[in-house]
């Protein structure tokens, strides 16, 4: 018997639909009265608080400070770095007046600003600004800083987490005194961005460089991670930008060289954003709803006690509540378990669905029947929903730390057979074309993923292939081999090789 | 001797520029070119981080869940509640367009809203047309919800951190079935607050109601405590608000009773903000710099390297290294203990005045001295300056814990008794006018403090009060005596005490 899942359309049917029923079904954000602003609710907010708690970690152990930076910025700054401006103008929110008025018993926009205003897209310009009176000296550098804030691009085709009007990130920003130590940090930013992908998210990830054409507005080489998530399309999951001296020439960001020489300093910046809740979902999740990798689930079990008769109330409560402590004194990758209990009345399994359809690792149920025999009966995630495990307490506080383990790891390699089976290494563009053109109209969704050519570097090529195939270089991979072969577009050798991919 | 102290002014020479100075010298902020939007540097959002981390354990483990609601509130939203709008009307930044175009080689604003949006200078009308959606029976209630964010009230004479245009916070939201149950919630949030200014920032402050006047623009109660800093003055240091019915009718919030009827519910609302960080500058510090009580400070003990040979060097670092070490295993109040070792190179005592300027509770010296002798050289920031301990490390590790509840309590006992010393209870009109007027025209800080005296209600004196005295009720605090006696201005029987002060 083939039970109809939890979500529907599911993945198959419809999968940008399917996406919005995951997140309605787990109750992680809706959209707003804002056009474009999402809310962020309880479920999602808390895998959100969950990434920044040890994005936050790591960048501080990577040497960076935290600091917080004003939201609006002046037009004249955004119009100090050309390519910086023009990269944002159409999407900027804009403040122009400071009160409200009321006119003809309506409110209006009162006194209006001497300069208006922008709300921060990202920070380079008014960071830049406070860098240019901080760094007097050589003494003062490296100067590496670190922001978690709120910024504003606005949408006109907004999509929960993915491409929302305001997000949520952190954007690092460092100055150096040398071209080669900037390079070095970008990279070395780009590799923590990568680890906390694989470690937390179980998320492979492409390092690569964009081409030019794909480059940040204002940088002079931008650094990517790339995800495929399963519509095989391919998802930016965090930026890392070489910026040269563009914004410190545009802001006079110079520091007294050891000779005793006025330079300009060489800066980088680097975020990820509540996008990547939108990553994780399209990377994990299935048919019945989210799947939470254990490291980043705010809750890794849910304890759900079974009292169908109310004599039966106190034994059951007492075995939750002893269970609960006994977990709470034991640890995963480093942090006490987290573990709630679920103690809502609740009618059948209405409770344990809304549990698998909100991704929590674990569910446990505890019934008069485990509390008799002094065994639980346990749900994992990752196996069918209506299965369950039969362990005694002892076994499975025993190794619940290694079940969790398990289930880390075999998402990550799941993910990483996804990535590998829907990577193909491309030779002639009649391969390229049939790569994304959907064989099956029923099924377009089993076409597709990264194409991997040789390339000679041609922009106008890129466009045009942009143009009339709808797929772009998601990126130039860092980890390249030596001869890479010969474009099959321009039949010149390639320079190296690139991923071709549909992107979000 | 007496040696010149390190901030200049004073806080008897200028205490509103000697505030200025101690934030420069711990290079906790700065002002922005944008008028009245500070730059909060890493020393000062360290601090606002430490009081972040514990408060939001505390609100999570007071029951309620983080969200994250959109920036921006459509001003049709603003302008539901009468009360609330005029409140804010006069201090919100408005955003009228979504781009920016170039018209004669100059960027403009381009692309119009349809409707003006107000950058949110508190949530309560955008979580209220949410909570409208997401309530809908009894079984739905309680609804506790907070969000940290930035918001924007539009300042003309801003200060750093006391008052600036946009500002850091958390707001917390709830609703309720019954009037009493959300006014229990508003004052349980209140006392949360008051337990947060104690235990954390050594800050005692009076829990009190404000009169209606004071109230939170859409309030039907606003509570408030009050803290006295070193001036006399007061800052309100955190307000919790019960909002009666008036945003539930504002947004149409209802629930289905047990009973089936359909009824608006109780809302509160409640924050505190990075106005504590200028509260606990204000309150503790002295005249040479910052003062941190140890549970909020960033670093709790700074190790300081005395190296004047190189072949010292490798002794002496490796001492630091151990000690730092040793203590990193110890904690304080339920904290693994901050540690930094400060290894720049610094000639004489530059570094420790450093230090000494940013608030660090304990500065340890290790030269050559002390590595022979296996002793520290240990100064405490409630010494003076140049005071110094020697303690045998042995000594030292065993006793840092008690060395920093001593710290924490003595600033504790201290703001006590500058508040109970300064707080008086007044009987007649001229004491009241005395006690507020300065008797030494060169020393106008040594007058002032809470006058409290009993109060009869009346709004048109309070108002009279405030025109000619400029000062203010504060608060009607929560404890009172019974029997509070004639009130001296009106001759009438009092219906409680009242503070006044003069206020930030």
């Amino acid at each position: 018997m083939t039970e109809r899942p939890a979500i529907s359309p599911t993945r198959q049917e419809d999968f940008p639909e399917w996406y919005q029923q995951v997140i309605a079904a787990a109750d992680l954000a809706e959209n707003s009265e804002v056009r474009g602003c999402m809310i962020i609710k309880p479920w999602g907010y808390a895998i959100w608080e969950r990434m920044q708690r040890e994005l936050d970690r790591r960048i501080k152990a990577a040497g960076h400070r935290n600091a917080y930076f004003p939201l609006f910025i002046p037009l004249s700054f955004l119009e100090k770095e050309a390519e910086h401006v023009e990269g944002f103008a159409k999407e900027c929110a804009v403040v122009t007046h400071h009160r409200l008025e009321a006119t003809e018993g309506r409110l209006v926009p009162g006194a209006p600003l001497a300069e208006p205003l922008v709300v921060r897209p990202t920070s380079e310009t008014i960071i830049g600004a406070a860098f240019a009176r901080w760094i007097q000296s050589y003494r003062d550098l490296p100067l590496r800083i670190n922001q978690w804030a709120n910024v504003v691009r606005w949408e006109l085709r907004p999509r929960l987490f993915l491409r929302t009007s305001e997000f949520l990130w952190q954007e690092g920003h460092t100055a150096h005194q040398t071209a080669a130590e900037a390079e070095a940090e970008a990279l070395r930013m780009l590799r923590l961005y990568e680890g906390f992908l694989r470690e937390m998210l179980a998320l492979p990830a492409i390092a690569g460089e964009k081409t030019p054409g794909e480059r940040f507005p204002g940088a002079v080489r931008t650094l990517t991670l790339e995800a495929l998530v399963q519509d095989r399309k391919a998802i930016q999951a965090g930026t890392s930008h070489f910026l040269g001296q563009n914004f410190a020439r545009a802001n006079g960001i110079t520091f007294l060289s050891p000779e005793g020489m006025r330079e300009h300093v060489w800066t980088t910046s680097w975020g990820v954003s509540t996008r990547l809740v939108g990553t994780l979902i399209m990377a994990h999740s299935d048919d019945n709803g989210l799947v939470l990798p254990p490291r980043v689930a705010p809750c890794q079990i849910v304890l759900l006690p079974l009292i169908r008769r109310e004599e039966e109330r106190t034994a059951i409560e007492e075995a939750c509540a002893r269970l609960a402590a006994e977990l709470a004194e034991r640890s995963y990758a480093g942090e006490p378990l987290r573990v709630e209990i679920d103690a809502r009345p609740s009618a059948g399994g209405a409770k344990n669905w809304e549990w698998v359809k909100k991704g929590v690792p674990l569910r446990v149920e505890i019934g008069p029947r485990e509390v008799a025999a002094g065994t639980l009966s346990i749900g994992r995630r990752d196996r069918p929903p209506r299965e369950r495990l039969s362990q005694s307490v002892r076994q499975f506080v025993a190794e619940v730390e290694g079940i969790l383990t398990q289930m880390q790891e075999g998402y990550w390699d799941r993910a990483v057979a996804f990535q590998k089976s829907h990577t193909r290494r491309i030779a002639s563009r009649e391969e390229f074309l049939e790569f994304f053109t959907p064989r099956d109209a029923e099924r377009p969704e089993i076409h597709g993923g990264f194409a991997e050519i040789p390339w000679s570097g041609d922009a106008a090529l890129e466009e045009k292939i942009r143009e009339e195939q709808k797929v772009t270089i998601r990126c130039i991979p860092l980890d390249q081999e030596p001869a890479p072969g010969t474009c099959p577009f321009s039949g010149k050798p390639g320079k190296y090789r690139v991923l071709f991919g549909k992107a979000y």
